[in-house]
């Protein structure tokens, strides 16, 4: 038994210096599909996704330079992979037996994301990838 | 029109120190299914792949300390997200319009990898992100 049963992967987010520069690779390159703008407020990022089916890439522009996500840019100089993000039945649930499990969380609660509830574990958890959790709204 | 029609997200490549340390989170916390352990002689790097249904995760640890994966590796001293893994129809079709179109190649001729067909982009065709394409054998 694993400790929680993790869905699928919903997406990868990317951070980029820029959503007008990043955008064109995904949409004119590869030819995926660009959906409207987010602006996550708690997070200081624009966001949009590039999708085809369920195939989802999360691009991220901080706002400002004083977000993590702003600082983990200017770390590494150009767009990098940031986080994975895997869907959940029942988040609240799955992070109850995280933290039972002894597993380090960045976020002990559900909180709202753009597509439903999301929480983060810490990157120790997994060795050094960030991950994410969702529980879609629509789920 | 773009450049390629892309096909899903095939998978998200990791580099890991070490398999054995990487395996538990995907197996015993997310509950993803481990593959077999490929080894890439070229890449000098083993692989294993954690997969629910069409969802992947490919951890690759190196097995030497002086191919690029190794390096990139040590740059980051912890698990990395290295790659995003797109799927296309036609490898070398593909190819030849990404060269028209300016793209930047790592490889400009498919060569074998483990699930088809791959080459990878340079990092700066996608502003930094190094993207594999992967014509798989059994499409």
């Amino acid at each position: 038994m694993s400790t929680i049963e993790s869905g699928p992967l919903h997406h990868i987010g990317v951070v980029v210096p820029s959503l007008t520069e990043a955008i064109p690779f995904y949409r004119d390159t590869l030819g995926y599909t660009i959906g409207r703008q987010h602006f996550v407020a708690d997070q200081r990022v624009r966001v949009v996704f590039a999708t085809r089916g369920q195939s989802r890439v999360e691009l991220l522009e901080p706002t400002d330079s004083s977000s993590g996500i702003a600082r983990f840019l200017a770390d590494r100089g150009r767009a990098t992979m940031h986080h994975l993000c895997f869907e959940v039945d029942d988040l609240a649930a799955a992070l109850e037996r995280l933290v039972a499990s002894g597993v380090e969380l960045v976020d002990r609660a559900p909180r709202r994301g753009i597509d439903g509830l999301v929480a983060f574990l810490h990157p120790r958890a997994s060795g050094g990838v960030l991950v994410e959790l969702l529980q879609r709204s629509n789920a």
